[in-house]
């Protein structure tokens, strides 16, 4: 039995935009489907983000259009137009509401895509759609990526929940050329979703980076169509709970969701963890994960500067490259975000489970060995108060210069 | 006749720190010298910026102490004590005060120096300062430098003026990873020196960025010993000129100042502006010097923050690096700056003296063209204002990575 959402069916083929790979993909739902949505902060954000936050607004979806190759960023009001129109082809096509489609597009930014090509695709949606293939979706909407993303899961209670995901180089802070989309068949109202969504993106999606820099065109997206029957809340008396400073990790029950809700949102975070963990893994170049925890900080802010500054340090993502423990790079990290000074005898550094000692070289060959792993945990405890945070990064490669030093030419 | 100030002696030597290349370096003044500094904002800042800004307090120097190999940060109360050492052994040896010495160290962070050969080479002070040696001085005090950074000119009324420097990592925002020593033998008052200095380290140090990490060490000093005989004043009353929004390269005298006065800073300004490209472009595995300039923008500080976000985005420091005019990431680094949107149709991008048209790929060939000089800039016109700033960085390769993957093993 499939760990698909029952009503669902999607498709990824070619359209010929750059080449012969995949290029475009579909994912629709039989009934009309509750949705929310959160997007790039980035000023300039692409055409298809535009319209996406107009029909999110109306809080239903019933299909996601995608092309990769091209991001229509930077395009003017013809790739305003073409957005427009990948939705209302689309919709023709699959005969439901214009507004009830989502588009996204990844890749170049500043040319205009070809538009005949996708408007032919547009229109091959419902003749694409036999199978709930939401592996050549997944596949269709990648750009750098070197692996496929996609993760499911069937709760206690029959729901089932799948992300499909893209994401490689462009990732942080607050999403990143990472376009992700959850469907589940559970009944969750499009309120509900909207209170739920960000809180399990600031521990997930918006917590990875690759290279410090930021997206035009991310979206991460749900769709709850109901087709299992089971309903899911997430209510106001929860929103508190939703946001505050738990455990990262927390396997405790949030007040205010009943059992199943507790569930749904536990799953969705760990499956959104472990997307972002494979799109970290994926970074353009990268050889090892690399997770930053903040811990004893006097706030989830002062917790989440400092695990960025960590983590995007190019001189530490190059220590933890070549596996060496060059600590004072560390130390360095955490002191260099001005704003939020911490007593240095506070500081606790821990490679994994080994706290370092800030004398003598006894510890290298431990640290050293450490190092060597593919997944590197550090953890710096500030002393300061009961707040931490998590971020994922990557180490720095040669690789990552190759890949984009000649990206469009 | 050299350009060297008078009535200073300089000295770089090997005391044997780390190997038998140069690592200690003396400058000394004959006479007491008026003298400021500004440091690093690193809230973790090496033990001889503690000591230096206690010094500096009494507005008097008359000799700077500088190893290198090993920075003296994170090391406690025995490196606090050897960062005090280091100016009363050297202020013994050459007979002055303790507190008129400033010291500074650089290399690797966490370490105790060798306290002996420290203790050792401050003794031989006197001795080793035969000559105005400012070459091997600012040889001495190179860590991953490839060239000896020193600059020196003769004003107009004979004034001299020489700065003698080091950086090429760690290198942003606020200083780096950059020790910088400039010396004059006008006649200059310390509170003048100290409304001048900072002004000088914004249009030129705290300016270039090559990996966007910022130094536990920074430090820029200005002595001024008098010898010339001519007096120069940067008084009260041309702060705001000086603090204010003028062209950068403004050629106009400042109100406020007078002609030699003017000459001075301008030329400060300009030996300064030097050295940090010189920074630049040693800035480590940098095949190429980024200048960033935005220009009409609604304050200097809207252009700074996008400036930055631009030098710093690791896509476009590798496009340029390829000379790959994706000029794309330059929209996405415009637009990540969150708290500073720009309308999209204000945007003017310029690569060097071409306006790009951000439609078609006519001018591929001429921005590739453009792109293969060693010195680029990119300019961007926010058309909000009239305020413009200036950042220099630099291109990363695959060198950057071999240099900092393992630099302490």
């Amino acid at each position: 039995m499939s760990d698909f959402p029952r009503g669902y069916l999607a498709a990824g083929w070619n359209s010929g935009i750059k080449d012969t790979t995949l290029d475009f993909g579909v994912i629709y739902s039989e009934a009309p489907a509750a949705a929310a949505a959160v997007f790039t902060r980035n000023n300039f954000p692409g055409k298809p983000v535009v319209v996406g936050r107009e029909h999110i607004a109306g809080g239903v979806l019933q299909a996601i259009v995608v092309n990769s190759k091209n991001s229509n960023v930077a395009t003017g009001d013809p790739g305003l137009m073409l957005a427009r129109e990948m939705c209302s082809l689309t919709a023709e096509s699959l005969g439901i509401e214009t507004t009830h489609v989502l588009p996204s597009s990844t890749g170049v930014i500043g040319r205009l895509p070809p538009i005949e090509k996708i408007h032919a695709a547009c229109r091959e949606a419902k003749a694409r759609l036999r199978t709930a293939d939401f592996h050549s979706f997944a596949d269709a909407i990648r750009t750098t990526d070197k692996t496929v993303k996609l993760a499911s899961r069937t709760l206690g209670n029959g729901v089932k929940l799948t992300i499909a995901a893209k994401g490689a180089g462009m990732i942080e802070p607050n999403m990143a050329t990472m376009l992700v989309y959850a469907v589940t068949d559970a009944k969750i109202d499009a309120a509900d979703l909207r209170r739920m969504l960000p809180c399990v993106a600031n521990r997930s999606f918006n917590r990875i980076t690759v290279d410090s820099d930021t997206s035009t065109s991310d979206t991460f997206v749900i769709m709850a169509n109901g087709v299992s029957g089971h309903t899911i809340k997430f209510p106001d008396a929860a929103k508190s709970a939703l946001d505050s400073d738990l455990e990262f990790d927390s396997k405790t029950d949030l007040p205010g969701l009943d059992a199943n809700s507790n569930e749904f949102y536990r799953t969705f975070v760990e499956l959104s963890q472990q997307v972002s963990r494979s799109i970290v893994s994926d970074g353009e170049g990268a050889t090892k994960i690399l997770e930053v925890r903040i811990t004893e900080a006097r706030s989830k802010d002062q917790a989440l500067k400092i695990a960025r500054s960590i983590a995007n340090s190019p001189l530490i993502k190059t220590a933890i490259h070549g596996g060496d423990p060059n600590w004072g790079r560390i130390i360095m990290a955490v002191g260099k975000v001005f704003d939020e000074p911490v007593p240095f005898e506070n500081l606790k550094i821990y490679f994994g489970d080994v706290l370092l000692e800030m004398t003598g070289t006894d510890q290298l060959p431990i640290l050293q060995a450490y190092l060597k792993k593919p997944q590197i945990v550090l953890r710096v405890s500030l002393g300061l108060g009961k707040s931490e945070e998590r971020v994922w990064g990557c180490d720095l490669s040669r690789e990552y210069i190759s890949i984009n030093a000649d990206y469009t030419t």
